[in-house]
């Protein structure tokens, strides 16, 4: 009988413990292969007995929760490990520990469920040690190549879509600019759909610097026409157009963000230029939890069940993935050479110009 | 300027609202023509006077709303109305009423959101008349050839998910079966999505005729392992092989439903061959309202956008559609052609399977 | 150290994991007393063993599921507990081997928790053996006397509320009645708080029998006024004045009906009366499921807090229950002496009354 | 017929539509009077012609809908307005005007839905120039006296409850330390019961100074025994005990925050004290928005009914309350006089402390 690790690595997403349940379940109903969760991601490898067998009712009633059971990785990189010596912080490279742990476990393969950090590493450690690896895609930013979707993006959407509906009514009865800043320092995808999604006036995205001054026309132009609010969406990464200085619309005056984020800095400049009292609200963390939507329930196990599948036949360096309505599966190399961005030009971007959004 | 007209049909779905609202919006800002809104369907160009232009301010607030504020037809096909005549119930082909409706409010083309059979009409008014028309596929049951996906399904999923979560504690708790009747005549894609989101044990759909024997089996075997609770899932649209006979495990005594769905049916004969405790819910209705979720938002308003592009191009007897991540489009005829089924040999049946999952 | 019991009994109530883990923790931290945990209410003390310690661990997680770790009774009352002898069923008296299991597991003292049922045992073997009891309320139809309100009821009216939420824009856009079935046999609190939540027209609930012949003016009236839908509210135990005959606005006619239900039986006379289209939905078990209300939870949370102290401190033979704002505790026998029952001459019917709502 | 004006004041808080629309309907059936709807709170007064008659057509569907269709004061105390002269901020009493804007709107009294600020100004008001008046408590923060409960509020806590639960997953996973900011500059209501409702470790309310040394010690004893993540619930308005420099548990290390609010601050001295990685999400307005929950339609729609009939029966200088289960009335003055506080030695405290809850 076949042995095979899963671990789980890097951001939280929802959708992680359905997919663990999936290659547990398959494994034990189909495959008549053994699961060995490890804990913490490659921690669990790197430092000896960390892992457990999972059984069938081990994993009972985690499929509608957020989090993962096998908890995630703190000391990250095996090929570039924070440690401590003398007191001082270095960097080590333990990458050879994970084959270790990996033959003390008697594992024959390792499932690794992760972001384009955990699949990289993965990749690595195939390349250098011809680590046996199977990897599933998992990011909430929906920023990985190689597959379509990847689950954690359409319950962190809700949540987003959520907030959105809460602050409208806000905004409308009270007059004011809202700022909803989101996840995505990278890639825009959270803000473009559930700003799309929850009404958003303004969408402001890493993928397109942007212009306050265009912003702030649009928010005027809104007040003109008798709509006394207005909704701006801004990703975590976004950026305007040249640098700060294009804060101020008279060019003179830069503003100085008292606070760290992109969307406080931006809403101080919009209540400024535009006389309109303004609110932020930074979502933060909410957007990585909850239980997983049907959706990313549905995809997270169909992952599963084909990862586990993969690993029984022997099927290394591969990443399930989704094309389309179709799970299937594809070279690691490919999912991490391109990561995947809003198309500036694309067409759920000009679905959303048609609409009269401003994306600055 | 050019003008067209919107109408909804058929039952409702979340995301009828969003159509609109894009089609609207994205007439006014990009496309600079005229919209329409026609009561009711087709009645509101069989009888008429029963539209009015649509203006931005109108769809304001819209988005997050299920149902249409336009109204459906009650009244049906064009081609086939029904008609009481010395208070007989008798059929009349009004078809050509449809092309006068148009012509009286000088539209110069029609965007028709509807299912199978709204667009099917829409078709043939395009072949008989040459209407100048645009189909939006809609369904919850996610049934429609030609396109990925249809909005209202993925809500549709959330509803049916819910109530699986909500029925899992209980039939936990009091160690009982628990079978849930979903929507799906001919499609069991909300039974098998939401049955595998919600961690149902069975899922019989109207694709996969199934065997109670089998069902009750399974039942006894969780018993034996430990587990006092089944979750059953079932389509309206399930029928058991061979027919009716089959219900019986013993073979000799056919049980007569005393209600007529077939939850109740089965629910019936579970709870007499495995003497355990047995509850029956039929969703109904709650699954085809309800504010849309986010991902039928994003893709209504997409759809809608789409459409208005179409319809302002002249580009007539087509449908949008996904493929993929992409919005695009496909001729009427061919979305109409072959209805969607669940492939019972099919990835997602395979990978439910693997779970230990039972088709009957 | 002192050493308690908790079982809970009845039908299942979110919250009832809440309770269990106040109990267990407050036990723990402030009481230093230790928690039995005993399995399908009191069938885990009449049949030996069924039991086990329950320590801070074990309800880690379980205050926001539904269902309950312990399980409820299957076989009912220990005073006429249902046996199987020689092939027929009987009844037996099996009370004693309560406290029978009571001091074989040398519990000081017992908490149930459960409706009108459960604790109406716990009271009588109070009386005729002295068993040391704490009474906890629980019940979704809030119809147990002695506490202003019971946990569970919150988050039933939320899952109906959502009901209507999600037939209301069905019934709009389709111009149709919608008829809402909910739970309550003899009290209809769920029907009216969630039918003046959910904006029914008509709320028919046990308290007030309901002629038909004012249901369908009503609906007839609003059609009147253009609106050309109406929402119909009703409980599973309300019933018609003077008895079924009254169905008929004719009077000649009776409905015979073909399905069980009140909610079908109204439905087929609304339809037939008022030549509306009319759907059904009997919502069943989902009212039962879910994860508590944040009020569910707290009202749980403190109802375990205040019956640990009850128990630690040898109060037995009370309930807690909520007075106003206060979590307090009365004699066991107040709770179960008089249900609780909507009032029909009450401010809150009268405010429904006044909105325009028909109680038939 | 009387004429009856209608205004809504201060934050935002679910719920305020639902009392203008009990307000018109119950208004138009049972006390058949007229009732005129004031736009932004008393500037509608102020300035002439911002008003209108509501009809019952006009608050259709708006019973779900967060916010108000009036909309609230933008300039605030009409005893206190602001005002530009001369390009110079200033304030000016036009209390007066208000008494002119009902005469020149012919009303003969007014019902003022708000918080404590906008009930002084009525009560005021019926003081300085015998305004008929009758007010309607609003606040999601709980703080009013003279009720029991104010709406708002519970929709706030699902609100909060629901971050807690997606947040705790991503704690427990990634063994972290979150601390979520939540409104209440004077009031921890909404922190103490969201706190409880969604299992923190930790709550910090205005009314109980914290002292950070033992919320540290409090994670360090979580760590110990195995759990290794905390829950930290905070009010924006907590304290430490005796100000700033307790912040630091050496006590020679002031900690000098780089943002502003408390949560990013305690997160920052967490972090540093423990060597927990921590995350701090500051939820901000989405607390104030959102459909009413059940509860909150169900409050603020016998709120609105009892108002207007207060109105009609012309018992002015009072407020609608809810005492218990019953809705009522107290004089204005009262309700005022004394804010509602968190109780450090009371019940609900007392039992969140026995479930090991530190307050710090």
């Amino acid at each position: 009988m076949r042995r095979l690790g899963i671990l789980t690595g890097g951001g939280d997403a929802p959708g992680l413990n359905a997919v663990i349940r999936a290659v547990v379940m398959t494994a034990y109903n189909e495959q008549r292969c053994e699961v060995v969760g490890i804990e913490d991601g490659y921690d669990g490898l790197v430092q000896a007995g960390r892992a457990r067998v999972l059984t069938v009712d081990q994993v009972r009633g985690i499929l509608t929760r957020g989090g993962t059971i096998l908890g995630t990785a703190n000391r990250g990189n095996p090929f570039a490990r924070k440690v401590l010596r003398d007191g001082q912080e270095g960097i080590e490279d333990v990458s050879h520990l994970v084959m270790e742990g990996l033959q003390r476990l008697a594992l024959d393969g390792l499932i690794v469920v992760g972001g384009d950090g955990t699949l990289r590493i993965a990749h690595e450690l195939h390349q250098k040690f011809n680590l046996p690896v199977v990897g599933v895609p998992k990011t909430i930013d929906n920023d990985l190549g190689g597959t379509d979707v990847t689950f954690g993006f359409d319950t962190a959407l809700q949540t987003a879509t959520d907030a959105f509906d809460k602050l409208h009514t806000t905004a409308e009865s009270h007059h004011r600019v809202i700022v909803l800043e989101l996840m995505g320092r990278d890639a825009g995808f959270i803000t473009l759909h559930s700003g799309v999604a929850g009404g958003a006036d303004v969408i402001l995205i890493p993928e397109i610097p942007f212009d306050l001054a265009v912003v702030c026309r649009k928010i005027e132009e809104r007040e003109a026409f008798g709509y006394k609010y207005s909704i701006v969406a801004v990703s975590e990464g976004a950026h305007p157009k040249g640098g700060e200085q294009t804060f101020s619309r008279a060019g003179d005056a830069v503003y100085t963000p008292r606070l760290g984020g992109i969307g406080h800095q931006i809403g101080a400049v919009i209540e400024r230029e535009t006389g309109k009292e303004t609110r932020v609200t930074v979502l933060g963390h909410v957007q990585r939890g909850g239980a997983p939507s049907p959706f990313d329930r549905w995809l997270a196990t169909r992952y599963g069940a084909h990862a586990i599948r993969l690993a029984a036949a022997g099927e290394w360096d591969r990443m399930v993935a989704l094309h389309g309505q179709q799970v299937t599966d594809v070279p690691l190399a490919e999912a991490i050479a391109v990561p995947k961005r809003v198309d500036p030009e694309g067409e759920p971007v000009r679905a959303a110009r048609g609409l009269g959004i401003v994306f600055g």
